[in-house]
């Protein structure tokens, strides 16, 4: 098992800006997240509020992101984070199949687009789950129904149907996903049904989808990544030094709440690393 | 006297901000500081955690925020705020001879540098100034002292040293203004003495400057410029939306504290400006 000093969960503005920081500091870390950045800032036509790089395009202001992080040398693990726990002196991470051990933990992974839909967080490890990379094996053969909220996760769609009988899949977004075993819905998903274990997909168009599982493809809710982790209105509750209620785990981004902004997040990664550092430097590490 | 939703104090990278987000949002405001920006950044020779602007030198940095600022129309009000009085639903500026109004206040004033002299706080007001425009005349024909910060002080100097019979002069670092009516001391100050009012500037070296009056330019604490704000180890207490303890004020940058860091700035100075629309906003203005 790797262990590192801090762990770093998402790879947009926040992350980045914390990863530069805890580079220079000569830091042990991992981050977490794709090269290709915040899915949100590559979508950015213009932002203008970015000081010192005025109307800069959404995919420019994005590359310079990335090329400033590998020019230090900075590497992205591109897993998905499905839990955090939290032991006495340190953290264990799951991330696809492997765990992963951090002293401190830094979230930046933006923000759940999508509210959880009735009968989801009842389910979570009895059918639903956020990782085809954790738990698509347990579906080899079966039938599964894919939520997908992005673009961006749809590789991990395809991994799916390799496995799956017949997937079923519902888009939040238009899809050209085309594949033998993939059945495209455009109707939206309203609600999960079940009994010990998930047994339907509810649509908004009244019709159910039975199935063995379903996956939803999203930016997960930082409580449920970490058990006990304070939040409000869907935020992680954070003090001005980025710390939460959990010692040890800061949070920083679009994930702490209001305003969703690139600066606000590059800020916000910047003082979570240095609350990272004062952290374990405290603690005698 | 001139009224406005939003008065920002300081030019800096966290005052910049704010203004820039301001600005695009329309909002009817005053920004306080130089055009120059802050001292730190311009004197920074590198500055590598700045994401999207890897290694780039101080002044670079300092020029394209200023720039960024100046192609979006704002304006800078090079005038010193030296006193700010929260009313029932405004706040009053003193600012050099003028008196301003804003229903919200965004401080970004950067750091005191130099701890308050014993003896400093007791006597603003009964001798001690910090502000050479609003003060200065008060001196005329007399015996001055000026404790000067840094260079960026220093046409206050010599706006002084026009009106003083004479100008003892202790720049806190290494100064090449002269004068007719300029002494230079070597020594650093050490103390303030007096009775009712000032009389004498008490030097390291053990020897003591009898004077009128004495002038200490530098960034002033918070607290002295707003009284009743809550300050702890001489920075704001803000929360993470930066609103003080006083309502209607907020703070970012440097002033609330480590890190001190200019992507850290510039984020808080963004979210400032956010949580002060909303503040205006709330209050139904």
């Amino acid at each position: 098992m790797d262990k590192f000093e801090i762990a770093i969960i998402g790879a947009g503005p926040a992350g980045l800006s914390a990863a530069i920081n805890l580079k220079i500091r000569n830091k042990n870390f991992i981050l977490f997240g794709k090269e290709a950045g915040s899915a949100k800032v590559t979508k950015s036509e213009k932002i203008s509020n970015y000081p010192g790089l005025p109307d800069i395009e959404g995919p420019e202001l994005s590359r310079r992101f990335t090329e400033h992080a590998k020019a230090l040398g900075i590497e992205f693990t591109d897993k998905q984070v499905s839990a955090i726990y939290k032991n006495k002196d340190s953290f264990m991470l799951s991330a696809g199949s492997d765990i992963y051990e951090a002293e401190a933990v830094i979230i930046a992974s933006g923000t759940e687009n999508t509210k959880a839909l009735p009968g989801e967080r009842e389910y979570v490890g009895r059918g639903v789950s956020y990782c085809a990379t954790c738990d698509g094996n347990l579906y080899k053969g079966k039938n599964i129904a894919v939520i997908c909220e992005g673009k961006e996760h749809e590789d991990e769609v395809e991994y799916l149907a390799a496995l799956a009988d017949t997937l079923h899949y519902i888009p939040l977004f238009k899809s050209e996903l085309t594949g033998e075993n993939i059945k495209l819905y455009d109707s939206r998903p309203s609600g999960i049904k079940g009994e010990m274990k998930v047994s339907a997909l509810e649509l908004r168009d009244g019709s159910e989808i039975p199935v063995d599982g379903i996956f939803i493809l999203k930016n997960v809710a930082a409580d449920v990544l970490l058990g006990g982790l304070e939040m409000t209105d869907g935020k992680i509750v954070v003090g001005h030094d980025m710390s939460t209620n959990v010692a040890g785990c800061f949070a920083c981004g679009d994930c702490t709440g209001y305003p969703y902004q690139i600066a606000k997040a590059t800020g916000e990664g910047n003082t979570a690393a240095h609350s990272a550092i004062r952290y374990l430097s405290a603690a005698g590490r």
